[in-house]
């Protein structure tokens, strides 16, 4: 490896020292809002609350077993509030809270982004493919 | 299943056609986006270009093939760019693009999220795991 410069170190120390933070709470925080399930049905809910059988259907693609797991991962970071009313058979709304719906935002932030760069994206992909696929692959 | 009335069924409806706009390519993006170490690498690389060697300091935590395969999906998808230059051994930097420099702004409209709603969050995730544990498991 070659050898690195003393300002080049401490450079390197410094983006450590920032990288490390991802250990952080903040970073928890973040990885646990990158979920695409998670995503979907904060979205779902932004206008209202939803019954579970509502829930599963608008969110399609998410199996029975997902859809709980994600809603219950929700309730517990306090982002969605989950109320039972008495009927047979009981039944269930899912809605925003107010940390919930702050959300929301971010949201639109990365929506708002993809909607923007995705022809970008795209063509960056056909020639990173086109590329590949014309000259032997490297290392 | 209680019956639905022909104005909730066409917001239901509405919603599943929002929710299918989640296989439209911005989702594809999205989804892509929201990967862990693709958001730490973006991160390490916003001051600057870094060898091969100085990302895998930096982005610790990450094994060499998650690095790799990561590192070619942000090359692929035109958000950095990697550069070879002849020497013994070859060296390998890798830089953001214009592309991979829009998505700053993103990040850091996430990362603010989680510092300013983090002890919301753990504070909703105490009061869940204490009510759980005094009443018995429901469904």
């Amino acid at each position: 490896m070659a050898t690195m410069s003393a300002g080049r170190k401490r450079e390197i120390s410094r983006r450590e020292y920032n990288a490390n933070l991802a250990g952080c709470p903040g970073h928890e925080v973040l990885v646990a809002l990158s979920d695409k399930w998670l995503t979907l049905i904060v979205s779902a809910l932004a206008d209202g609350a939803l019954r579970h059988s509502e829930l599963a259907r608008v969110v399609a693609g998410a199996s029975q077993k997902m859809l709980t797991q994600t809603l219950r991962k929700l309730e517990r970071d306090g982002l969605v509030v989950r109320t039972v009313t008495a009927a047979v058979p009981p039944r269930v709304d899912y809605e925003l809270t107010a940390l919930g719906h702050s959300l929301l935002p971010v949201q639109r932030a990365i929506k708002t982004w993809a909607e923007t760069h995705i022809d970008a994206v795209h063509q960056a992909r056909t020639r990173y493919d086109a590329d590949r696929s014309s000259v032997p692959q490297g290392g």
